[in-house]
């Protein structure tokens, strides 16, 4: 039945799975962009809408395909009207994953049973936001609630990181780690922004920056700064990670123009981005750090929505760009050398699912379990159909029982029912598995591959 | 078993989701190449191979595969021959969809319950042969039994549209209206094609047509005479939707050579292609029409069978084209001036559906309900897992309920048990997400969902 | 039950089309890459490692994924070592296909039901070992308890076939054929080895290599002797099939500086290329033989492990070429002077499926039953998820009844379980279709395909 207790556990097979060996489980949630702001200050939120739809762009597509008016999504309406908005798109959500997240989300934490439309929208606007006022539905309380051990945020290298020593020095029963993310030290496309950057980094790193190997001293230092603090993981989006040999006097008169806020060529870009993927990425390795990738989006397709509303309001899609020849490149440069870190690389397109994991497979060297691996579905495919997908290339191209696992890749609090998914659509997979005799009806073999991927798997992986 | 009143249904669920819901309803045929003539004419057929096999290409590639000899597929063998070569292949397409559609549109209209094969050709030419020449078997006849409400034929620009206008004043259980198809007028790589097919412009419209302004101002003259006809819909076919940002001068440069008949090279044909579909596209807004594009074909693949049959004769496959990048700045150019109509967009080749789908979602806008959406399942798609596909990618990566539903694309007038089959897949589909507890056991819910798919969002989507 | 008689059987029905339909065939194995040299010898392996691990990089990838040094997968440590350092990955490909080969294989022949880890190693590889020993394990009667009636292995043209004159000579249950496979005559990107190959041609066939014309019909001489040689079938692996229109002079000249071991630039070389693959085919057309090409791999991506192991190592991907127009121009320029032998073309990147499915359907012409068709699923793809997408694509994308079916593709002498594997799968699909209702439960119908997809068609194909 519709969310029940065996939700997505179509067997009693499934059930023991579920329940024996993925439910007790800690989770860790390696990769997120939550405000650690927010849990610095164990921030409350005023009500539904703002836990729950500020910020949320899924829900804004879904909205707007619906119909509802930009003012009653982004705009000017009240909170309230917003969440009837949402309310009454809801059941035309059907079978989109949003149907299932809004209602895991509704029960846990808020114990909401009903079916969210507008006819039930203010019984339970009104409930779940008298429960937001409570200090047990602050953001610390709400991730004790679901039981996380590990949070990792996603931030600039220019971030202060004030939030998580804050948090680290108050005795939780989670951690909270900075990611380093060094997507806007790598604009080379926007020489105003790359120059301003550059100054900011300048200041904060007490380093004149007049040539690119003072750029990367800089950068390095922030590095540094950020494993003090507690960071172990690297993140980084691309479009496609085009690594092209780079000329190196081509790389250096590229910075020194852009720092200058002059524009470059296409080729000289190219170039300059992949010295500088390179050296960060060694950069990572050295510090034995895992190293992320997200590839595939196109992102801001909408001109006029984006001068509304800036980036990752909902105008985002799945790119088409060819992946291999770049990736392959990439990572040969830095095994060259060896130093090539862990790595997981994200795919947004699922049509290059098998070409990601294959690719992986050619960079496993060392004697380092599941160091290169494809990365869990990602953005419009963290759903049931793309989580399947991935876990099947995975096992078909991979190794399944290497696998790190899920994360929520969310801005919500109230995200953490997507682990719940997860585990409960891997358990029933490998139920299906054992009933068609695919696999032994053995439960030490299965049960023990299923903790590791819930939990084990990123705890060794990331050295939590 | 196989083709009872159940087939496709495998639940009881999905059987009552079927016979409350779907199978009452009117077709709504939103997008065909039946000939307009034919109805006009409420034309008989001579003979079962002149109604199904004439023309079906599907059919032909069918046959050659199997090894029967072009003589009796095109070539100059008499129709029983034909028919009797169809048969023999028959059997051997099992898994096919052809297998499908040929025995459910022997039993509508036809009756015949038997399995084609060379054993049971003769009975069954007979019997539909001789059917066919009574007068409820006429086109019109045929629409009538296959509770067809509306249909939409596939036009030229330069089309009298005189059988539509003498099909208007009868009076029919359904209506026949035209679709505006300028390909023809886009033949930027055929110069001789496109100089000829402005001087019929001209003398059609009384235009002198000397530059692009004056050919855009015949085109819509065109335009407004399909509106005065009754068309409410635009299509267009093409490999990809390769918009690029034009150049004014090299547009119109690009046009004064065509017309002369003088050939322009690549870059000139893209920018005046660009040019062109962008200007159509803003008389689609005008007339809040919806457009549809038909993307992702590589056709005439076969020269030598080109020469001899033409296009549209089974030579003409999925292609591999990207089909992102060009696709987003085409809708943003379009979006910008707030020109762009609703717009439906066809994807042949299915690794690309996600692609699709979620670029569409980038150009919601405006509080229209379901303005830019992925179509059905098309072509070589228009099985039961290309359609399984593009309602699993519709549901994950937009909204389910709020898509148009099926058409047949078809030449045929037996074709219309596409849409029986559409809607037994779609109610299966539903019925095991409620058996297996992904969506509630709500009818109310579901089949209201499924009545808006089957019928009612094109009735309101298209406006008719 | 996980390897029991109903593996991968899931219905009675399914049971009933593989044992009375499937299993009792043999096994035409027409593409491998076994050694010809081992069959003539009746060649006996030394332990389990030998005939199992080495050179078999699916094992060692799963392997160098899981953390293993590379010294226990290709390096100095011994057979047993690295066995057992296999035994202890095994359990840890629980869903891989390695999973199921290698249960498969322990089966059959070595009759060894035991799950295969740390705990059970030693005994396995004592048992197994010993067997080795034994004159009924030696390649000839592997081959004879495999029920295998025809081998095809991968020769190069310069090879002398003298292993398979050896064997045609003697009288045994099975033929061993070569394949000509010409990729090392085409290496147009390496002049050193380009010109040494033509040096060896030179001397092997008496013909003095002046210029193309010399170099074909030196080519032509091997070609003929390996039809003499009981050759039938022609094969070539590429990343994509990048027909151009080549320029004869261009063609020419790039072909005068590569015998002298000089470079030519990228187009010379696609027309060089493009040229002798034209040619090559039409030799295949003119003997009657079945082509095939194997594309969409992007090998050599690790140059480390390049220079430590050499190709074939375990270092290969799949690659995402776009791949339609080219083949489209390859096989029109083929048909086009009605040149084009039939052929078999085997897809790597399992979203280019249904592009290379149509794309066959574009050249079938002259009443040749199956002339063009999408070979089986291939290496990474050599799976249960590879082979259903595969299956299904030709059916519907093409005939399923006119598959030729499947090949190991295998360098190991046990990999004859393929065949197993996909007539079980293969069996439970036309199962499950049938208790679906979506295909009649026509035993002769059904089970008469199986047959000849199994068995019959690759027999009347090649003309064994």
């Amino acid at each position: 039945m519709f969310l029940s207790s065996s939700f997505l556990l179509e067997s009693e097979i499934a059930e023991r799975l579920y329940f024996e060996f993925a439910e007790p489980l800690p989770i860790i949630d390696y990769h997120n962009h939550l405000s650690a702001q927010q849990v610095a200050e164990n921030h409350k939120f005023e009500n539904l809408t703002q836990i729950w739809l500020d910020g949320d762009h899924y829900k804004w597509r879904a909205m707007r395909l619906f119909g509802i008016e930009e003012r009653y999504i982004t705009g000017e309406a009240d909170d309230y009207q917003k969440f009837t908005a949402w309310a009454k798109t809801v059941p035309h959500t059907l079978r989109n994953p949003l149907y299932h997240w809004t209602h895991m989300e509704l029960r846990k934490p808020f114990g909401i049973d009903e079916l969210l439309s507008e006819k039930t929208a203010e019984a339970i606007y009104q409930k779940a936001t008298t429960m937001l006022q409570d200090d047990d539905f602050s953001t610390r309380s709400l991730l004790e609630k679901a039981n996380v051990e590990v949070i990792c945020t996603t931030d600039d290298p220019l971030d202060d990181l004030i939030s998580h020593q804050k948090v680290s020095k108050d005795t939780l029963s989670f951690e909270m780690r900075p990611t380093w993310r060094p997507d806007n030290a790598l604009k080379v496309d926007d020489p105003a922004h790359f120059a301003a950057y550059t100054k900011q980094l300048e200041k904060l790193t007490s380093t004149v920056i007049n040539d690119l190997d003072d750029y990367l001293v800089a950068l390095e230092k922030r590095h540094d700064f950020f494993e003090q603090s507690g960071c172990k993981i690297a993140d980084c989006g691309l479009s496609h990670l085009n690594f092209v040999p780079y000329n190196a006097t081509q790389v250096e008169a590229a910075f020194n123009e852009l720092i200058q806020g002059k524009e470059v060529n296409k080729e000289s870009q190219e170039h300059l981005l992949s010295f500088l993927l390179l050296e960060l990425a060694r950069m990572n390795h050295k510090k034995d750090w895992v190293q992320q990738f997200h590839l595939g989006a196109l992102r801001n397709n909408n001109e006029r929505m984006f001068k509304l509303l800036g980036a990752d309001a909902g105008f985002d899609s799945i790119g088409d760009e060819l992946q291999a020849a770049g990736m392959s490149q990439f990572f040969n440069a830095l095994d060259r050398t060896d130093q090539l870190a862990k790595t997981i690389v994200y795919n947004l397109n699922p049509a290059q699912n098998e070409v990601f994991a294959t690719m992986m497979g050619n960079f496993n060297t060392g004697g380092i379990r599941g160091k290169m691996q494809l990365g869990a579905s990602w953005w419009f495919l963290d759903q049931l159909d793309g989580m399947e997908k991935q876990i099947n290339t995975v096992s078909n191209m991979g190794l399944l029982s290497c696998f790190v696992g899920m994360l929520t890749d969310s801005r919500s609090f109230l995200s953490f029912s997507r682990h719940e998914y997860f585990r409960r659509l891997l358990c029933n997979m490998l139920a299906k598995d054992i009933l068609q005799g695919k696999i032994p009806e053995d439960y030490d073999l299965v049960g023990s591959m299923i903790q590791n991927i819930c939990y084990y798997n990123a705890k060794s992986h990331f050295k939590f």
